[in-house]
């Protein structure tokens, strides 16, 4: 069996939908998270099967919801690797901090991952033509692996979003507008064509399947880490599906046995400027409230109100986890002395997390000795104007 | 063993120089090659044992000059997909087109590669500084490894040079100088400064190590064709490093016996601005004349002569491969056809590889059914300017 889905389950109603059909929304509103039967999963499926599997994310398709090798559409992404960051751990007193450098996937971003099994199910459903908001680098990677897939691209983003995410959704043949407001804003235009037009609607978590793809991370680092589980993993929240998708990814290997003890703290990351999820967990709350005015330099993370945020909360308080929010200033300097010091240069975003970690380490809710994850969801090439360079120009000789 | 490295050895006159000491080139003037014990590699490794390696081009340590893993400096580099192009290789008659898509390596460019392996020798050396010139990709890769070595960046690119490079190199805190010329001229300033200030030399091939690094891309391409060899395997050509390092992987491999057949035909592909190559290899000469006035879109290949140029034209004579020089307006134009087709975007040289392999199909110097294998080297996000935007910009609902 290549994969073991069984079919798609509402997180809030329990409402149970068939696999293999578009599907979008439960009717209660919720998204949608897909099921698989994992006490099989554990009969069928071992540690050494994992050995011989290709060293991308498709070596977990059983874990995914790609029914079929020949309805996989790769750019061979996933296995990016987990890094010791030793210099910079030392500098904020944690002995063993890691990073899971999601910079390293086609497109330059963590979105790949969401992007391959997402655009692998539209294909496998015979979709022609979709449509998505983004921030800038979800559009990219769906525009990218669409045109793999021979699928026709509709892409919303705001006018602040990277200016080279762009040039991927255009140079890839995507259909690209831009709107003058925020994700939530390019939202509302996609859902009009959506309705119009009749384009699959790919929107974050409105498309049940991108947070399989995103899930692959949590697996990743758990195998990586020999299924040894961390103790903590800081993950910078936007839409927050990949904090969603690891919870779920560490869920399931509770259930198929390959890890044991307890779960990973999970930390939302958000910016001081957009932290809907920040103000929630501070208030107890089971949902965020949507943030006016949505400001940071992180643009990936400038969500003023997730779809998924009752799911992210959750994992929060499930976890014993805990949401921070990062000011630009501390982050953009975060970035620049990780770069100085590792060698590594992240996304604002990504920066984020080890600002997170220098901060709650310094608070001690994060011990000096224990196991900690940062993932940085890009590489820092596609934010050019978070560097400034002075150079001065020599002349031949 | 870690490494079963020998001795350098001089490929011109044969004179050998000591392990475990800084080297340059050798006094003759050529560079020098590292020389491994393959009668032991042969006997005393084994594809097994490969398995159980880690993911990254560390899995070639018997084959590669660093002689302890507490000398690796690594962000995890290596193994890069090799990717089917089914939708391009169609168009241009190809059935067996692959890339192997070395975007997808930290810095964004192949350039780790060398930089990882360079890097780890310098560190094993005990330098503390270094200079170079570059066309851009090459000092970013440096400085970035480097300062995870903890080592000291001395940078020299043209102004022309892509301008994400400098970011990367100030990020990762090196000291960046700008020059109004091509590498050559960098390359003179570089000189007087190591004459000066004492800096180690790792300008192209004046440093014996990057070579091994870029050495992998044939290693890897090998062990994901299952060890079987490609028929055709085509290559963007400045100063050659990576052409000469896969030449060098496989002869290595057929001595330890891991390959059998026919040497694949290499092809060095240039920029009809920046040709010395393929001029020389059409006159039948053993060396190329230094290109003047030289300039292209495909800026890492803009090398007007390369001081390994020798080794370049010989491993093209033996491997019976070929030479050929494409337009800017080609390889831009091709750099879409592929992105739109198979989703990768690829930097402007790499796109250079596809207009190579669809003209060679067209002189059938390439059959419809060979193996072939294009070298991405670098991600296309890296060259924003390639690409123009129209995009409409949509109100509000």
């Amino acid at each position: 069996m290549y994969s073991y889905v069984i079919n798609l389950q509402c997180p809030k109603c329990n409402k149970t939908y068939e696999k293999q059909r578009e599907q979008h929304l439960c009717v209660c509103g919720s998204p949608l998270l897909v099921q698989y039967d994992l006490d099989r999963v554990k009969t069928e499926w071992s540690k050494e099967q994992l050995l011989q599997e290709p060293l991308s994310l498709w070596r977990y398709h059983p874990l995914l919801p790609v029914e079929h090798p020949s309805q996989v559409v790769t750019m061979g992404e996933g296995m990016t690797p987990l890094l010791p960051m030793e210099q910079y751990g030392a500098e904020i007193g944690l002995s063993r901090l890691l990073m899971k450098d999601d910079g390293l996937l086609p497109t330059g971003s963590f979105k790949a991952r969401g992007a391959a099994v997402g655009v692998s199910m539209a294909k496998a459903l015979n979709i022609t033509e979709l449509a998505m908001p983004t921030n800038g680098n979800a559009g990219a990677a769906w525009a990218q692996y669409s045109a793999r897939a021979g699928i026709k691209t509709h892409i919303i983003m705001p006018l602040d979003a990277p200016e080279i995410t762009r040039k991927e959704v255009v140079a890839a043949g995507g259909n690209l507008s831009l709107i003058d407001g925020v994700i939530s804003d390019a939202g509302k235009v996609v859902a009009q064509k959506v309705k119009q037009e009749g384009f699959y609607d790919v929107s974050t978590l409105k498309e049940p399947y991108r947070i399989e793809g995103k899930k692959t991370m949590g697996l990743e680092l758990c195998e990586q880490l020999n299924w040894e589980l961390p103790d903590v993993i800081l993950y910078p929240t936007g839409g927050g599906v990949g904090l969603i998708g690891i919870y779920k990814a560490i869920q399931e290997l509770f259930q198929i046995g390959w890890v044991k003890g307890e779960m990973p703290r999970l930390v939302a990351v958000q910016a001081e400027g957009c932290a809907p999820i920040v103000d929630a967990f501070h208030a107890g709350a089971s949902e965020s409230v949507f943030h006016e005015g949505s400001e940071t330099a992180a643009f990936g993370i400038n969500v003023p109100k997730a779809i998924g945020d009752f799911l992210v909360l959750n994992a929060l308080y499930q976890s014993k986890g805990c949401a921070i929010a990062i000011s630009d200033e501390t982050l953009l300097e975060e970035q620049k002395r990780v770069a100085q010091l590792e060698g590594t240069f992240l996304c604002p975003e990504g920066a984020a997390t080890f600002a997170a970690a220098k901060e709650l380490a310094r608070q001690s809710w994060i011990q000096p000795d224990e196991t900690v994850v940062c993932l940085n969801t890009g590489m820092g090439i596609k934010y050019p104007e978070s560097i400034d360079v002075h150079a001065e120009e020599v002349a031949k000789v």
